[in-house]
């Protein structure tokens, strides 16, 4: 198990609540002794993303991913059409950004009626599309297992299993896995399916499931104040011969998004380096 | 498929809110058409459990499940201990119920540094204890995987296929499986995992998740209220074979439980016998 110091960590930008300037954050980043960020489509300029790739490489920080789909689900073909199309811009902000992987959030159900069948087909003919467009711009797109509670609004892929399944469906080498430990800490055979993933993962993140939660959409826990064992996970991951960032990504509207970002800052370097 | 009239529908009295006495509720789930009932111990005199069972076998009733195993996973030895004694009164009860099966929620984290893999170890190592009573009883214990909404605090059973996998390694076939479609419906293998199940398959409960819902535990919906197709999945359920009862299950803290229990079950009865 790797020593982790600051060039291995990583930070995702939705743990600051993105209430600050990017070049702010980019700065307070690279200060806090973080080694790469995760910026979010929101902070970046993606009509001119070299802008915010000098921005970043100024402050001597790597990217390391680039958050996040549109959800490929829609109430129509004309939907999902549109969907693929500003995934198609994003994954060229991400190749811009030089990001070394764009993650994947699949959506949910696009409304009551439609079924987890149809609905996933379409997830599933969305990024054989997307996965044309990451392979010629040679940006891997990380799959992201999204906790069951997400299923019905953002995410029908929800197990790490069902992610590897996914990469050997879709049959590209340009599809890999996110695991996060928030959304899958409570598999049943969670080692298993991380050794099963193999050098599938691309990416890796960290949080805390509290207890108790408020809301498991934006009461996530820094590392260490919940019940997930981060370190334990994160041996399971760096087993497979995982050697990229551990990135920290908390949403947390109540109280981490509340407090001053260097604050927020050190307590994530803090219990990185500690406790997971 | 069968055609679901009355004598095959069950009504769990957690639907009702518990907030009349149980010979009320008896009579009212008597009188909308159901064939069986499945209360729990709070409404049940389990000193003197005969006196509900008369009430329930003149209302023409019978008894499908009991609710509920006590948390298996505890502080130490003791609690642990504590539980499954606690246990052992509820199986009795259920016997002279003339239950057909008692419903087992094992219980999620004993406290937050306890480990996944301890929590589950305390688990297993109770149920093991209680199917030797169970077995002695010809209760049936029936494994109720929950949402992994509830890992941390209420069940770290989460999965159809992890339930057949206790079943196995419990090696006992006084255990079986209660699927419950709120539970279970986002499971990305959800028909092998029921097909797989087969014949352990004791109890089928059903609701609907709400979108958006406000509370994963208290925010149930009516069958046809949510995005759970849960007619197909009580044909993937009766494909196994199952001819047990059709359950209905709603935790509905703000809605159902505030409305009339006769309107309750007229709804619950009219869904279950066109949606479901």
């Amino acid at each position: 198990m790797r020593q982790l110091t600051g060039e291995l960590l990583a930070l995702n930008t939705a743990t600051l609540g993105h209430r600050q300037k990017f070049s702010e954050i980019v700065e307070q980043v690279a200060q806090a002794g973080f080694g790469a960020i995760t910026p979010w489509r929101v902070e970046i300029d993606e009509a001119n993303p070299q802008t915010n790739a000098q921005q970043i490489r100024a402050a001597g920080l790597q990217v390391n991913g680039y958050c996040r789909t549109a959800y490929l689900t829609g109430i129509d073909d004309n939907a999902c059409h549109k969907a693929i199309e500003d995934n198609r811009v994003a994954l060229n902000a991400a190749a811009e950004l030089g990001a070394k992987h764009f993650i994947a959030v699949v959506g949910g159900l696009a409304h009551k009626q439609q079924s987890v069948t149809e609905a996933r087909k379409q997830i599933l003919d969305g990024l054989a599309q997307l996965g044309e467009t990451a392979k010629q711009l040679a940006i891997p797109i990380a799959l992201e297992p999204l906790h069951p509670y997400y299923a019905a609004e953002r995410s029908l892929l929800n197990t790490i299993t069902q992610a590897l399944d996914w990469c050997q469906q879709l049959d590209s080498d340009i599809f890999g896995i996110c695991i996060d430990s928030y959304h899958t800490w409570w598999e049943p055979q969670l080692e298993s399916a991380i050794t099963a993933a193999g050098n599938k993962i691309l990416a890796f993140h960290v949080s805390d499931w509290l207890v108790p939660t408020k809301d498991p959409v934006f009461d996530r826990g820094m590392p260490g104040d919940g019940v997930i064992d981060n370190r334990t996970i994160r041996n399971m991951v760096e087993q497979t011969g995982f050697d990229g960032f551990i990135e920290v990504e908390i949403f947390s509207k109540d109280n981490w998004w509340q407090q001053e970002p260097q604050k927020v800052l050190e307590t994530c370097y803090q219990r990185l380096t500690t406790v997971v």
